[in-house]
């Protein structure tokens, strides 16, 4: 087998590990909590649907799309970080950025690379491809919340603004779906999710 | 709320539910079975990093990937079809269509319209974009039985010249992926997966 497949099938089998990485909104059946592989393939598909929404007119979709099914993938080696979690909020990039270096280093080096730089792309949330990536990112948990109520009862519950205010972010990327996420807050707030 | 954002998001919970949709071979902590959701984040991933091994040159890469997000998306309604029941795969089709009918349908109608489009060009599998994409589909479930050992130990073992006989079409697309798909298959049956 030539080098190059050796190394592509061993992320390829490693990253198998982000489908039991576990977050803290549930399945649409309530009968386990989500990962981040089917969390990100969601995503993906949300950037596909939603991207005409962007306010920046002729974003790189592919791009977008790519960020999105790469940008959990650091949680292997980190866990999966909760949003309203501040300690392990301030220790999250370092952590992701080290487990980001040994995930994307089984991969021939150039390759390793370019997807490791779309990652740190992602996280710098500077270019339009990056914010509206990130601006997905935040939208789907708050879709799913009302989909499937609380993620777990005995998690304390974030505050309505809290959440509005770690959400703002949104704005910079799309009108349209700031006001969608808003109405999504108001609504699980209305049904007891949020403080 | 827009009439298309509205339509965007009733499809967009919709999905939701390929998280639900199991398959039969399992994740790598052998806890539980795979879903179709996180099958398909991993199929477009894998897409993107074997690329280079397609015999065609210029695929676009982008409707590949878009083919994998989408292409197990009627099993919503129609239930997923192990490749060994006969039976099944018989009426695969047929339930597939109508069920993608009416998810698709959920959308603004030419934004359905281009998916559906893209599910049934995958199906056809004459394009190249679709014959990289159906490979990767069938080469992803061998890797898997390798990590994680057979699916289920009640379910009968398909022999392994079936196994060869139902994944050939890999090399239409990929002459070295078909060789890696024939050594995961041999490993696997040395290791008792198959027949």
């Amino acid at each position: 087998m030539n080098d190059r497949l050796t190394q592509q099938t061993a992320f390829l089998s490693e990253i198998e590990k982000l489908k039991t990485i576990y977050r803290r909104n549930r399945t649409i059946d309530r009968a386990r909590f989500e990962n981040s592989a089917e969390h990100s393939w969601h995503l993906a598909l949300m950037a596909i649907v939603l991207c005409e929404h962007a306010d920046q007119p002729g974003l790189d979709l592919f791009k977008v799309v790519k960020m999105l099914l790469i940008h959990d993938l650091a949680e292997i080696h980190a866990g999966d970080t909760w949003l309203y979690d501040t300690e392990a909020v301030a220790s999250q990039q370092q952590r992701e950025d080290a487990g980001a270096e040994t995930l994307f280093g089984l991969l021939p080096s150039e390759q390793g690379d370019k997807l490791n730089s779309l990652r740190r792309e992602f996280d710098a949330r500077i270019t339009p491809e990056a914010r509206f990536a990130v601006a997905i990112d935040a939208l789907q948990p708050l879709a799913n919340h009302v989909l499937t109520g609380r993620p777990d009862d005995e998690d304390p519950k974030p505050h309505a603004t809290e959440v509005l205010a770690r959400k703002r972010h949104i704005e910079e990327s799309s009108v349209v779906l700031w006001e969608l996420a808003q109405r999504l807050i108001s609504q699980s707030a209305a049904d007891g999710l949020y403080e």
